[in-house]
Order: C-alpha cells, then sequence, then structure tokens
C-alpha cells in the first residue's frame, strides 16, 4: 500500500508497505482523509528520533476488517494514545497518561499517512450520521481544544485571550465563542487574525504590547506594579498560549490578570528561561493541556456550530509540500469514500 | 526610638528616629516581637533597592494609639499589604494584589523593627485571649502557608510532597498534616529534616531522587515516560515547592504525577531555565502562591494545632546576628508586654 514513512531521520513516500492485519481487540481503516499537525512538522525536525513507522495522527475513515460487527463499515475517527491497560492511569479514565503509552504515528505504532491502519477498538469513535468526513478529521485537534473547558472553569463572564493565529488557536478559538465569554485573539499576522474576526469580539497584534521579553524581571515586578496601576493590557482572566513559540508565555504572563489563568496548549522542545517569580507574587495559575475528548468534539461538529479554517488537500506522493505548506492547514485526501 | 533602617543599601541600626504618629483610620502599635522573615535578607542583598524605610513586617505588638476605642490596649498582628481602595483588586477583596499597593516594611511604608510603628487599622487583626505574644508573631508565614488550601483543594486522600526543608516549609507542613494527607517532606539538610518527623508521614532527602536537572529535555519526554513506568518516585498529587531555589521546581516536575498540581510558594530573583513542554505533555497545573488569610491562622494557634520551631531573640541592636543567623528561626524581642 501506498503511506508516508519516516525512517527515523527524514520522511519517505513509498507504495510496498505491507497491508496491516489487525489482531485481537483491533480494527483496520481506510483512511480517507489525513491532516497534517504540526507534531508530524516537529518529527521532521528531529522531535523522534526514535520512531520508525508510518506518520500521522489526525484522520477519518471507514473501518474494512474487524471482530466487531458493529464498527464494520462505519465511519470513524480515532484517539492516538493506546496505553497498556493495568496502571493507575489507564485504570482511572487516563490513558493519555500512561506512562507505558502507544501513539499512532509518533511512538511504536504505525499511523494515518497510509491507504490503511489498524487501531485498537476502545480508541475508534463512530461519526455520526450527516457528518461529512472532511468536517470530522477534524475531531482531534478540536477535542484537544475540548480539554481546556474540562480542566478550567469558562465562568462565560471572562474576558478570555488567545496568544496564537495558527491552526491550533483557531481551533481553541472555535471552542472559547461559544462559553459567550468576551473573547480577543492575539497573533502575528494580520491576514491570520482576519479569519477570527468574525467571531472573536477583538483581535491583536502582539507588536500593540510592550515588549514581553522585559515583563518578569523580579527586580522590577513592583516598580512594574506600579507602572501597571491601570494598565489596561493586564485585562485577561484566562489567557491561552498557543503559539508554539517561548515567547508566548512570556506575553502571556504579561497581559494576565493577577490571580488569573493560563492555559499552556503549545509545546516546543528544549529549555525557556523565564521569571518564576511572576507566578508567584501574581498567584497565576499555569495548566498545561493536551489531547481532549472525541464525543463532545463529534457532537460540536455534528450541529454545525463548528467553522473550518481552509485546507488543502494533497495527494500522499506529494508529502513535501503537504509538510511545507503555509496554508492555514493542510491535508491529505487518501481514498475516496 | 529604636529600630532597624535600611537606606537603601544597608541595615543600620538607630536610636534617632521618630516615634510614628497615626493619621486617620490608622492606630500606633508598640511591637513585643517581631520575626526576620527571608524576605527581609533579600532586601539586603539588593531586592528592594528603592525602598527606604524601617524594615520587618512579621510582628506582634499592642496598640497604644488610636482613634478606634475596640483596639486601644489590644495586643494584635497584621496584614503587610494596604492598597488602594478602590481598584478591582481591592473591591473584589484581593487588596494584596492592588497594583499601587504599600508594603509594610517592604514598599513606601515603615516596618515592625522599632519599637513603635503604625498600620492601617482594617489590616489589624486582635490577638484571641490567651494566644501568647511569642506565638501568634507566627500569624503571618501561617496565613501564608493557609492560602495553599485557599487555591487548592486538599482531599484528604492525597499524596502530598513539600520540597523544601526551611521554615516556610515548616508552617505549610503544620498546615497540611492537618488535613489528614499523607505527607512526605523533601530537603537537603537530614538535621532539618528531623523537625518534621513528628507530624509528617515520611522524610526524604533531595539526593534520594535521580538528577532532577535531566527531567525536563523534551527530546526525552517519551523516553523517559517509558522508563519511569513503575517510578516510585512520579507519585505524589500534589507537590509544594518552598526550597526558595530554581531547582526546587525542577525536582517538582519531577516527582508530580501525571495531572497533579505543583504549589509554587517560594520567589528568587531572576530567570530560570524551564522544560515548560512537561506542563503540557503530563499536563500539570502550577499555581503561585502568595500572602494568606490571618483569621484562620489565629484560630488554629489558638487552638494549639501547630507547633513552632525554635526560636533565637535578639535585641534590635543585635541585628547582625539576627539576619546572619542560622536558627531555624530568628527574630526580635522588642518590647515588653
Amino acid at each position: 500500500m501506498k503511506g508516508v514513512y519516516f525512517d527515523g531521520s527524514k520522511a519517505v513516500y513509498r507504495e510496498d508497505l505491507p497491508t496491516p492485519e489487525p489482531e485481537n481487540d483491533h480494527s483496520r481503516i481506510r483512511v480517507l482523509y489525513a491532516n497534517v499537525c504540526s507534531t508530524d512538522k516537529e518529527i521532521l525536525k528531529g522531535y523522534r528520533p526514535q520512531f520508525h513507522g508510518v506518520m500521522g495522527h489526525e484522520f477519518v475513515g471507514v473501518v474494512d476488517k474487524t471482530d466487531r460487527p458493529e464498527l464494520l463499515g462505519k465511519t470513524v475517527v480515532g484517539e492516538l494514545n493506546e496505553g497498556c491497560g493495568s496502571c493507575l492511569y489507564c485504570r482511572s479514565g487516563r490513558e493519555k497518561h500512561c506512562p507505558d503509552r502507544k501513539v499512532i504515528g509518533l511512538d511504536s505504532l504505525d499511523g494515518c499517512f497510509a491507504e490503511y491502519f489498524v487501531e485498537a477498538d476502545h480508541l475508534v469513535h463512530i461519526v455520526p450520521d450527516g457528518l461529512p468526513p472532511e468536517q470530522a478529521v477534524y475531531t482531534e485537534p478540536l477535542a484537544a481544544a475540548l480539554e481546556i473547558p474540562v480542566q478550567v472553569h469558562m465562568d462565560p463572564r471572562k474576558n478570555v485571550a488567545i496568544i496564537g493565529d495558527g491552526r491550533l488557536a483557531f481551533m481553541i478559538a472555535q471552542v472559547l465563542h461559544l462559553t459567550g465569554a468576551h473573547l480577543t485573539v492575539i497573533g502575528k499576522h494580520r491576514e491570520k487574525l482576519d479569519a477570527f474576526m468574525s467571531f472573536a469580539e477583538k483581535t491583536r497584534l502582539v507588536g500593540e504590547f510592550s515588549d514581553p521579553s522585559n515583563a518578569g524581571q523580579t527586580e522590577n515586578v513592583y516598580a512594574e506594579n506600579a507602572a501597571l496601576a491601570h494598565d489596561p493590557d493586564r485585562t485577561y482572566e484566562v489567557v491561552i498560549e498557543a503559539t508554539g513559540s517561548p515567547d508566548g508565555i512570556k506575553l502571556a504572563q504579561k497581559i494576565v490578570r493577577r490571580q488569573g489563568t493560563i492555559v499552556l496548549k503549545s509545546t516546543y522542545a528544549g529549555m525557556t528561561e523565564i521569571d518564576m517569580s511572576i507566578f508567584v507574587v501574581n498567584e497565576i495559575t499555569l495548566v498545561g493541556s493536551r489531547c481532549g475528548p472525541f464525543e463532545p468534539a463529534l457532537r460540536l461538529l455534528q450541529k454545525g456550530l463548528i467553522r473550518f479554517p481552509e485546507v488543502e488537500w494533497h495527494e500522499l506522493c506529494d508529502f513535501q509540500a503537504a509538510f511545507s505548506s503555509k496554508a492555514f492547514k493542510a491535508g491529505f485526501h487518501i481514498c475516496d469514500q
């Protein structure tokens, strides 16, 4: 079969991959659409040198071989993390935190940038009738956005800011504007911010704020407190950091209200220099947030409450173009329904 | 009057300080005992070069001049932060976060390392009958410890660790062991840890853990997850960082359970290098925590539920010895009752 394979150092398009056979409690899925996530690009940069296998973890497909008749022929999406099933985390419904977990397209399991792949049955979710596959493929990133209201009480009176204007920020904004909160999206690119303007109350350029790299010097905290007395910037009760860059957290520290919450959604490799005393002096809560729940994501998609960024579809053999695309969103159209 | 004065670069003992007169809505307090806090030592290191005045912010004293008859002659303790009274934070009961706040002994207001000082009436708390002043002087640090259960739900089933074996850690341990939680105290000094052994379930030396500076390299997170599969170290649902050193947060990242909470209690000047992706991948919540509520602290003290570290009392003129003391706790005995 055709697929995009990571050999430990680079991605390769192959047509000689063996079509996988499902083992017990697993089903085989014929992939219709698969989206490129920034984590896939991180793999190409060396994020997971130990991984060898088919890439990709955002997909929609049709179950074509399974022991479970209720799944056969169904259009499905699926979660990434397959746990051991017996540890503390697996037993408490937190499989994604299993220390022995395998992750499709990222760790020990082949992913979905191929015509077929195999997934554990309990990770599969049936796509509701009427939801087109080109929309269902957004379930995984939308679920990740929904992890925020799982973790943080999104009081609809709140003044909320999202830092970032990429796809992750877009999905988060889609979820948070539905709460009724006052939503500001802060980004570096005027043209990307325009995509948020129809549903966010406000968009702002990062450059409108004073230099965030000076936000946190301990020795200046008190002088700064005085200077910021009536600073309209420090006004957001919840700030979501979704830039994928260390600068985002520093801006978040600068604009979050005292006793407010920063949700850290983006990961980046390596160490960040940060003034931890800001968290203590201003009693900020920082919440790390990763994968989220699929079922509410499917409900919101089915209700038509989620808008979509423009997608640029590619063939698998055209993977270089998909990975390097500057479009808001790029993905693969692999098989027809 | 006598007092310890900070002149912008060093502390000086003076006997020629003017005895202060209380203005409207303020009372004058004759100081009985005052404790040295690590923040006082930070001032000597240059933490607040803009501050000029009498140092000190932990005290117990007797009101000797006031417009409020119910305060006159009473033994009192008092809060540090005097807000503007009209901003968002002051109007929502969060005066300690007022951007225009003044702080006794630290910012714009004379402190309590003197025979007399003046404080706003609304910051004064009457010490309950029967509570000796040598114990009431612990109200402020105990209140800071009580800010933790104000912010974080201390489920008594939880496995809690405190990193630090100094006085702040001691007061936090005093509060947390009362919740019934399983409490482990982790420190660098065996002899200091001994002071915790009668009420903490467990004490451990930092050296028992593998090198925390390697805890957080992003590229190793997944390899490490596998290695830590059955790691008994990553077992604490709540970790309190109270070391006063940047190493504490790194050890906290290493030992906190996935989806657990780190409470950051200590401040230190300057920037810390930290791997922020640990917070995201393991969905850790970090809670910054500062000053806390006085009334519950006085209730716990009055009930005799709080034990005390050994205190070394000094005269004001002997301030160098008090500041450089290696005792668990040093303070000033200023006036007799």
